[in-house]
């Protein structure tokens, strides 16, 4: 097989999950901006992830989102997935929108608040008995706006205690991916601020617990592809929530902002073993002014451009070069692969696939846009709070 | 006089202005928590306001937002406000919750919603007209999320149309605040990202426009205090809008975060001038999860206090230090002052002035937050949506 | 003329100044490591620099740094300059080395201090005379470390007056080029340390005056095209020092860390009319551990390589899709030029000029590394403090 | 006893490590400043760190850096410090100032490298021996300027591999403390750029293993706080690196840039029971253009300040206030101790010591500064490079 055989055959089997919440309603503390067309449940949701995956061929899971997604039969929702083309991924969790939560979930000072918290994450697991998902993926918003608000202290231990509860639950093949976030919506402390924090978590929790770096979840300057070197190396890596900024947790689509560093990411990833199914690469985004399904049909395509250009770099040029220790020469190897033009090797790769070469303009001819507008109309639009 | 009361003196004439909409709810993006006796309409929060500036003798004043504050008859809000023993500040505009705005307001490329957006804003000075507002504050959403997106340069030029019809609207004593912010709800480029875009508009536009400093709109490690002294130095300060922030715009109650920099601000304000009438001290803030009539008195006294301590700050020590360019003594003679507790001088300038020492302890006893908890019941509570 | 041949023949006309300082040592404040081959004085810097133009043909002109190129004869140098095929060009100042500089140049408490500043910078405009210079220009490491150090508003004052004495100096066909910086190696107040500030002093100076934005030198997330635009648009942007960063002023190869920035940047510029004589496109980065002139050589070619990418952008799509409001055609429009792989180009470009299209390996095979590195040895080498 | 006689027994046992290199010449790449007076070698800089402590009482032991600090005789050099009323502390190493670790220590590609660092390291360990010095401190310079100029990867398992080999030989007692560091002078990426770096290092290293928390180390924004409270909590806390920061490392007097956060800081030190022995509290500065003594003064005071205000929490009032869910109360708890003025208590405090209530007034009338500008004259002043 030519290297470019084996960079096509390793980009036929990439699997991109896109998260059933990007195809609704999303927006800032400011406004909303609803579109025409958005679903109004977890059925249309799917079907609109269908049809990404359809155009782009490398999106084969949804992952949902508890209580958003919240259906009385998993079974039928999982067989509605199929049906369709796609299946379920990973369960979410949501511990950040009861009246609750205000001041935590599983870190909250009141005992009965983090009960609550944890009865809902069992729940989740019950979920993925029943949808057969693999992974429960963790966010928590828990975090305090004021020093002094509450013990930083003792919120980790009822963390780790929630966390342990849980991680007991977890069936066999079944595993936990324990998000950081750097802030928001927690504004002085947030309770699992960094990867350093997911990791001694999950490091005391075993081995079905792994950390998911969210790209946008970083302070600025954060240098990401260490923490997935760093991550990968320890065996600790999980997964990625994909998405851009230039701020803060934008949430931008992937590859938007800054397409060299989700190249480099990528690299590292390759680089370190992680392209294969233990790593989980989803999506999570928030398109609050571009269409939702195009934009996450780009955002794919924007992975698959990175991952492209992250398995062209001459690896054995570029470790002549780093042993040798030529800086400039090194370097020269990974701007090589990032400035090419991976665009005709996608477009090949697709034909191969049986796909349109260009996802978008197929996804535009379709007429689903047009479709889901007319047909949508009436009921309550999911959004985050619904 | 001796030192002292003139600094007493000083602090008796300040004034503070609250924000109408601090008093409703608020929240993030994952959530608004409710709480317990949040004003339903203009009235409520008028009457909100009035507590503050009865417990601290120093917020005589409550800014509006057009269309949140929205009556039918401005004179009779703004006798209900001096019934309360408060007036009517600062005119709030808002181009950025109606979903014509999704891709800006007076920098949208299509000129009919720009037109909306001036006729918002010309309305607004119509209601200045009403209630005898001074100040028109104006603070744009506008920008872009993505590369490409609109033409950045052509978006100053619809800003600067829009901005001349506006001030051309002006009539005598009033005035035109121009707020900037950094990012936030645009990702990539806003369209008054900061204080040199604020000022080269407000130059264009002539005397009555000026610039709004908000304390939590800055780039991670800006130095406020240096915009401060360069926009007094110019002439263009108009105004504060504070709160505090770790992270982004995170609206944090003014002095929580950093009370250090809150002072090195309003030394920098005693230094050029800028303490008196010419500039609105306002606060803008968003009381997530803390309790907000108490939040908000506890605002002004932390600018109280950091004010204090500005006027306490030893000019011709300072003055000889710096002249002297002992480093260490310069430094010294700033944080003495910084280090002295000023809240025993505070007491004794609200017993001098009929009030208790204590503003929060007095507020907390005067049952005014069960009293609306009980009355406050059913309707629809004030929140940024409404 | 068809399109491609329009972009080429604009990249023809393209000038990147080369710095003098980038060919000699340079490090952190925790080592310098000093390089074999480096220059000992301005005629070796200048052979070294008409290396760089004659492998890419675009880097005719050489900037000198005042007192480390101060040489007896500037004619003779100039002479010199010329028999290697490049010429001098801007003159920049130094005053930040002298003892007497501790605690600022021309903004420093002592009178005395500031006019030997301003005597300094006097006396590069002499230079320039001498040398047939068209721009001054001014980086002040002024600032103060400490709150309280010395009065931010005086500091102004100073700053004002001293820039006015030398702005009076320029001839006819000078101009004065004033750089900003965030901080560094002032850290608590710099003074000039944003756009705003160094616009409001051109502003007030006169048309001579005018901006110079370096790329390295903003708070972490700044949107530099926005600035680059609105500097445009208000006839003030001078120039460019280019460089790239991950954290601070790092000083790196041009385009090394976010080639997209990088081309956004090229994009307003040529959006804006910059692309032209009136603005000054120079390097200003640091080569502390990979080898001098290849690396100056590359970043040569990355500006290249950016300008070439701004060039090709779909004008007339991007205009449409942006009046359309589309916010994905509008970001694809400029991401599609930017995914295109502009090697091949530049090469035929390079072939044109009768150039060898690949400039690295042709500078490689030249031998001048070797021959430098024989040569020059004994002697001090230059870096910044000589 | 009563509390406040409590705090200041607290007080009394505070020991601030004050490092050697401190009281020698420092600056940045720009420009390092001579000052007179400065120590031209060990015994000098003991002499003055002396001076420290007899006027402040609690800086007890000074830090030495090798080879800046290299002697014949340690023994002697203890002898000294002795004899002037300090001790020894902490060894720390340097492996960024030869030629050879241009691309790094023991992380460098070549294997000669990273033996020669590795030789160095054991012989901090050697020195620890000869001085009694149970600390050695390690910082990395090491790192990478440009994407992939070195394997990420490898060079965190080389990292590895030298921290075993210098681990085993740590005798009885003595322990390693490992420092993190976010950027500089590597620009791209840091080998150990992170508390999670440091910590997963330390954790598999063992028990003599612990993080060094360098409170200027961190990405903008970053709650340091919460990685104090965090280490702790995993008894990987080894010590700190005081100096304090507005933008990067700027090594500033600690204190000097975030007095309330150094306050936070400090109470978590205190609530997690870090205020003991068992960590490490030294100063790590650079006093650019300050007087260097008074400078180390002002900063042992300020700790001083800080550690009086965390003692002075009324830990009672702020668990009730915690456990009720009263943000603003325990808000108010916190603040209530920082904004109390403490300088009174540690002057009673200096009185029961028998030392001058006011350290720096006392310094200065000790004459030390003119006896050390007039007799050290002459010879190699102290800097970072000898």
């Amino acid at each position: 097989m030519t290297e470019l055989a084996a960079v096509k055959s390793a980009l036929r089997t990439q699997a991109v999950e896109t998260p059933s919440w990007a195809y609704g309603n999303s927006g800032t503390r400011f406004k909303v901006f609803a579109q025409a067309g958005v679903p109004r449940d977890p059925w249309e949701k799917l079907a609109d992830a269908a049809k990404v995956h359809e155009f782009t061929g490398v999106a084969p899971t949804v992952a949902l989102h508890i209580p958003w997604d919240k259906v009385e039969d998993y079974g039928k929702l999982a067989k509605h997935a199929e049906e369709h083309g796609v299946k379920l991924g990973a369960i979410n969790s949501n511990t950040f929108q009861d009246d609750d939560y205000k001041l935590g979930s599983i870190c909250h000072p009141d005992a009965a608040v983090r009960r609550k918290a944890i009865g809902h994450l069992l729940e989740c697991v019950d979920i993925m008995d029943a949808t057969g998902s693999t992974d429960l993926k963790l966010w928590f918003a828990d975090g305090t706006n004021y020093p002094g608000q509450d013990d930083i202290r003792e919120r980790q231990d009822r963390l780790a205690e929630g966390l342990a509860e849980v991680y007991q639950r977890l069936g066999e093949g079944q595993r936990m991916l324990l998000e950081y976030k750097f802030f928001e919506p927690a504004f002085y402390a947030t309770d699992v601020p960094d990867w350093g924090t997911a990791y001694a978590h999950c490091l005391k929790l075993g081995e079905k617990a792994q950390v998911v770096v969210d790209t946008g979840h970083h302070a600025p300057g954060t240098n990401i592809e260490f923490i997935v070197a760093t991550l990968l190396r320890e065996g600790k890596l999980g997964g990625f929530d994909f998405n851009s900024r230039f701020y803060a947790d934008d949430d931008l689509m992937v590859g938007a902002a800054d397409p060299f560093q989700l190249f480099r990411i990528m690299y590292e990833v390759v680089r370190g073993g992680g392209f294969g199914p233990d790593v989980a690469f989803m999506l999570d985004q928030c398109h609050n002014i571009e269409a939702k399904i195009p934009a996450i049909i780009r955002s794919v395509m924007n992975v698959q451009e990175a991952t492209a250009k992250a398995l062209l770099v001459d690896r054995s040029a570029l470790d002549a070069a780093q042993r040798a220790g030529d800086v400039l020469e090194a370097n020269a190897v990974i701007m090589d692969a990032y400035n090419t033009d991976v665009r005709p090797l996608l477009a090949s790769l697709r034909e191969d696939m049986d796909l349109d070469p260009d996802p978008i303009a197929a996804y535009r001819r379709s007429g689903w846009a047009q479709k889901i507008a007319e047909e949508r109309v009436g009921g309550q639009q999911a959004g985050w709070g619904a």
